[in-house]
């Protein structure tokens, strides 16, 4: 049967037909839609993740299925600097699943909801063929949100933590990667309870001027991307300081594919003016940071820096320009 | 496969895990979860359609798919008093659908999105083997919010509209009832294009003592039970009042069974104390209203009073209190 249209396109071609009201300051585009309350803004966003397309339930336990499901929203307001406040869960069940099954879930997701200091206030369940758990959640955010569109030439780019290790653990349970012992334990762990970066993210919020960011979802490359289309801007990173975990490096050596391209690891990428520290910035956001690269004039595109210094081109110098139309209106 | 278990029994063990930080004035089991905000409260609910179990794409064009997923869940809002401000939409998408057709559902859904006056703030696309549209709707609402749990015996019992006329009209698109000419049109409109009581549900808020309310999309009966579970009360009601469309009559005759068990008409169902004629509703409420019975005490259970004045008992007295116990948090 043919393919449905790409993930991209139909997200543009709604956008394209949306009338947005003067109290939606940010609408789709970012991690988060922004709307604008009596006092303060309010966070808005949706996540999905559906049986044999996001996970497969000999992955992990319920409860691990619960927690990340919920944690890739928490990761969505992480990455606008906001507070969870409230979310509403739809559960699509499939036959063959037992109540003892969900009461597990549930379990995992009201883990995670407690831990985020999230009410979880309504649900609705209905049948399907393909067990899927959707979460909408709402935030709230002070006088300034995060955003991808606020890169500048100059700034320098950092990321929290190491990359590559959700994808690694994704590959290991997939049986398509080997790794044995605390390697494995660590890097499957990293993708089963993903921990978003709540609270680094609140204190991006406060610096001025304020940080563009995003959580790496997709891959470090490719949320980059969506920063530099945003942002109307360019970046050169430099492929020795990308942060691996030691267990990464245990499964893979020195082999950054995943890092750069692989998915899931909802640490935070984010951009600031010159003259942070590594170490200041980690005492500030209380999580490891590590500088990574730097923002370009657009004409520059993304470009890799390998070990010996050579520049290899990821997107072209045109590659951000035709999405920046999309979505989202001034903020 | 062993079928799953049941939503009721799902919502259920939800809810008895759940903490809900005072924030949070009512949790799941009403039409929409209400949440405290610095002025007045806000309404958070969340609703999907799942090709195969709620819709055929035969039976209507896309554009009425994506109007009816948004219309239901501005039912729920419409129940609870208050006025919608934001959705958020998750797309589970299967292959052998083109661009072309969510061009025509979006257009569908920015209808009734700009009808309502709702910005469609955000989107999530996935892959799944089912298309799915869920949708997380917001609202405003003042200082008092309809809900299911206010109803007192003495009340009476009034319904908006008519009543069976989309479960007609869904069984009509099934191929499993016959119908032609004009009330073909009206039923299964009435079933693709249901209008959300919006005006009629803010005008109820305004009302003291503020009404229980719920909207029809289960059946005129077991939403009406509902009401009961949680006002842990009974009611009465009168057959002869249940109001039928012309449409219905010419379809079904006076067969009720579709107009007391069907659901998907978005009508209210609402309790006010004595003292009310349906004339002076309709006028203050812009839309048809009829009385349709009363509450009385739990004892009672839930009777319908036939045509001849005899009573048949619907639901024993005690079948509402188990689940008095579940969800939301006292007002």
């Amino acid at each position: 049967m043919k393919p449905p249209p790409g993930e991209f396109e139909l997200i543009e071609r709604l956008c394209a037909g949306l009338r947005l009201s003067r109290r939606t300051l940010v609408g789709p585009g970012d991690d988060c839609a922004v709307i604008r309350r009596p006092r303060g803004a309010q966070l808005f966003t949706i996540d999905s993740m559906v049986e044999g397309v996001h996970f497969k339930l000999a992955w992990g336990t319920p409860q691990q299925l619960g927690y990340r499901a919920l944690a890739v929203n928490l990761s969505d307001v992480a990455a606008m600097g906001g507070v969870p406040t409230a979310c509403v869960v739809n559960l699509a069940v499939r036959p063959g699943l037992t109540a003892a099954f969900f009461d597990r879930l549930y379990a995992g997701l009201n883990d995670a909801a407690v831990h985020a200091k999230v009410d979880v206030v309504g649900g609705n369940i209905t049948t399907a063929d393909q067990l899927a758990i959707t979460i909408a959640l709402l935030g709230d955010v002070g006088q300034a949100t995060l955003g991808r569109d606020r890169a500048r030439p100059g700034d320098e780019i950092f990321v929290t933590g190491t990359v590559g290790d959700a994808a690694a653990g994704l590959r290991i349970l997939d049986g398509k990667l080997a790794a044995r012992g605390a390697a494995r334990k660590f890097l499957t762990n990293r993708f089963l309870e993903p921990a978003a970066r709540l609270a680094a993210g609140q204190k991006l919020a406060k610096l001025r001027p304020v940080p563009a960011a995003i959580d790496i979802s997709d891959g470090l490359c490719q949320d980059l991307g969506h920063i530099l289309e945003r942002s109307g801007v360019g970046a050169e990173i430099d492929a020795d300081t990308i942060p691996l975990s030691l267990a990464y490096q245990a499964a893979l050596g020195d082999n950054q594919e995943l890092a750069l391209n692989g998915g899931e690891d909802y640490e935070l990428l984010f951009c600031l003016k010159r003259g942070y520290s590594e170490a200041t910035l980690a005492r500030y956001l209380g999580v490891a940071v590590r500088r990574i690269g730097r923002i370009l004039p657009s004409e520059h595109g993304l470009t890799l820096r390998d070990r010996a210094g050579i520049s290899h081109p990821l997107a072209p110098a045109a590659g951000w320009n035709h999405l920046r139309a999309r979505g989202g209106r001034g903020k």
